[in-house]
């Protein structure tokens, strides 16, 4: 027996559950629908006309009034590097017109500037920094998002990077996972001794997070020219034993197997793929693996899309996520990346909703959580300012969230 | 002799002034910047630190604090479609997925279901329409919009569209110039009949929205299976003989020689392009005749880009507007048309925001009166939320533009 709900939120044109055995299509869409919330978890969701008649609430029950809106999960952004200092807004046209790595890195960018910076900058930094992105976030409709180390680069800084993302999950409303991603490059002071610095990340920097419970995640760069599979493997065993799920880069600029060691090695998500083999994401999906596909990055960087379809063929549960990064996307707008899926990689729109709701919840194991409206769940709830969920996507290069509700509780409303 | 100021902003950390003459580099960059204004014209840009010492104000002349950000002048959207009735937000995953014009008719959209229910709408019911829509213009930051006729495709309904732009033109902040496009598809009526319909835009409606003075320009599509080039020539010759400025969609999916006519009618503007020869390009430019790039409608559609650099390279003036509609790009976001223009047709960073000013203002021959902060110009100035002006198109999918002073009037702020 549910708790009396606490919170009406009603007059919804559309409710879009996420959950097709609630409502029409795919997405379970309920027209003119209603959700009743007790304790910040959703204990019902039906048609408006229902509500009071199904629904006991109790005496203190706050009510809102969709005036007609959209009501849809909030997204989950499940791929962000959004802890960062300095700033690398110089290298962006030199990027998008095909410039090398090393001409970047002669003007002064490429990732290194921003692990010189981050490691200059202090906790406190880090999060003042980290504070409006993640506000920009939450304005656009994303109210749970992982974010990475991997700027720091030693354990100190690792470490710095991690406690930052914690304060800034403590901080404000956006729910913040944190991905200990030491392995994403290799320092300065390394070049030329990948394993030597793989070694430092398995054997001082993985203890050091996770007794101090500061990731949930591990990831690596699995690339040519960084990380190779087998150090990439190495890595994120080392984390399995530590209780991270593994959560990585994988062919993104070339085709070196990322994908079926993602398969291999039962991860939560492989991301990129851009690069992946239809076969290797097949083996992704026979055991479970989410492909994470990152458009917005093929859109700065002017490079092509990742074949969704093809993926999508396999039966993988495909997820979108926004990468949001300063040196290869420095855009945060799911909404956004939705249009992207559709327009560039031939997602349908349910698919592309789907993928940054239900499926990105699934690419962080939340999906018992988040990612839907269905009772049990938390209350994650966006309202939206369109005549249809289809505007989401359709009506582009705008933001349409006028509300947003995490937990139960309205935290953002313009 | 100027008249004494009677609006100062002060405090801009940056003053683009698209003015190469007025600062630094092409955009004309005034660090820590200022600019008065006297009866809603521009009469003094430089440093603010000698403001008070050049500048006499008049004694309730009133001052807005730029607070550090960046100043800018009022982006001109050179293309749109943005009064029409109906919604094609269906048709967008079947085009985007590359489903034929017959098999988008045949799902009850494409451009004629507009003229149908556009054709149905009063003028009143289209201004309510329209609105909202040129509202989201004014935040993203366009002060100045061109708006076509074009889904009426009868006297009478091409004359309701136009007076639909113009009342909304006198009825919100966000300037609107009408550009006749009565030769935008073959009405069903005309099937087969494509001479016929030319000599009803010829004969009748232009001299009808001539005499009424509701346009400013006249436009055609010359299309493969829309206006041949001989039918687009007879089109915009006669509408230039009522005074209209040939302004048209040329070259857009087949390569029919729409630059080449563009250079020969004296046109404003050939826009679209995409398959224009670099040579028809070149002839634009040698008469001064901008080219219009709209890389939303590639973006949205899945198509090649423009191939901005070749144009670039006749030295033509480039200049980049939105196309918004609503069926081939249903996106108003000027900041994001600039990221498309970095990050997909490797137009510079200055380029891409000369594009939606200055180049604008020349798509529009409004050169003169808008485009750029110069003493003489209206004062249509943007206050954007950024570091510096890179950040426009750097950091992207989130609308930058805080406050919007339109003729001197602070018109829109959040």
């Amino acid at each position: 027996m549910n708790a009396p709900a606490d919170l009406l939120v009603t007059n919804l044109g559309e409710l879009v559950t996420c959950e097709p055995a609630l409502g029409e299509g795919p997405l379970g869409v309920i027209k003119n629908g209603a959700l009743a919330v007790a304790e910040g978890r959703v204990v019902w969701v039906g048609p408006a006309s229902r509500l009071h008649r199904e629904v006991v609430t109790c005496a203190e029950a706050r009510e809102i009034d969709g005036g007609g809106r959209v009501g849809l999960p909030g997204f989950v952004d499940s791929h962000t590097h959004l802890i960062f200092a300095g700033s690398r807004e110089h290298e962006y046209a030199l990027r998008a017109r095909g410039a090398s790595y090393q001409e970047i890195a002669a003007a002064g960018g490429g990732i290194l500037s921003t692990v010189k910076a981050t490691r200059a900058a202090s906790v406190d930094e880090l999060v003042a920094l980290a504070r409006p992105r993640v506000r920009t976030l939450l304005e656009h409709g994303t109210t749970t998002t992982e974010v990475k180390s991997g700027y720091g680069l030693t354990t100190a800084d690792e470490l710095k990077m991690l406690a930052a993302a914690k304060r800034l999950g403590e901080t404000q409303p956006v729910e913040v996972h944190a991905n200990f991603c030491g392995a994403h490059e290799i320092p300065p002071e390394y070049t030329g001794r990948t394993d030597a610095y793989v070694d430092l990340v398995v054997d001082e920097m993985l203890p050091a997070v996770a007794e101090r419970r500061l990731a949930r995640y591990v990831d690596v760069f699995c690339e040519d020219g960084v990380f190779s599979v087998a150090q990439a493997r190495r890595v994120l065993e080392a984390g399995a034993r530590w209780g991270l799920r593994a959560k990585f880069h994988a062919d993104e600029f070339v085709t070196l197997g990322g994908a079926e060691l993602a398969a291999e090695v039962r991860a939560l998500s492989a991301d990129h793929l851009l690069r992946a083999r239809p076969e290797g994401v097949a083996r992704m999906k026979a055991v479970g693996v989410t492909a994470t596909l990152l458009p917005g990055t093929a859109f700065f960087l002017g490079l092509p899309y990742a074949p969704a379809r093809a993926f999508l063929e396999t039966g993988a549960r495909v997820a979108l996520a926004s990468d949001f990064n300063p040196g290869s996307s420095m855009g945060p707008n799911l909404q956004l990346v939705m249009t992207m899926a559709v327009s560039q990689m031939k997602m349908s729109p349910e698919e592309a909703l789907l993928g940054v709701t239900l499926h990105g919840a699934h690419a962080m194991g939340l999906e018992e959580e988040i990612g839907s409206l269905r009772p049990g769940k938390r209350c994650d709830l966006l309202l939206a300012d369109v005549p249809n969920w289809r505007y989401l996507s359709y009506y582009y290069g705008v933001n349409h969230v006028s509300r947003v509700i995490k937990r139960g509780r309205l935290v953002y409303e313009r």
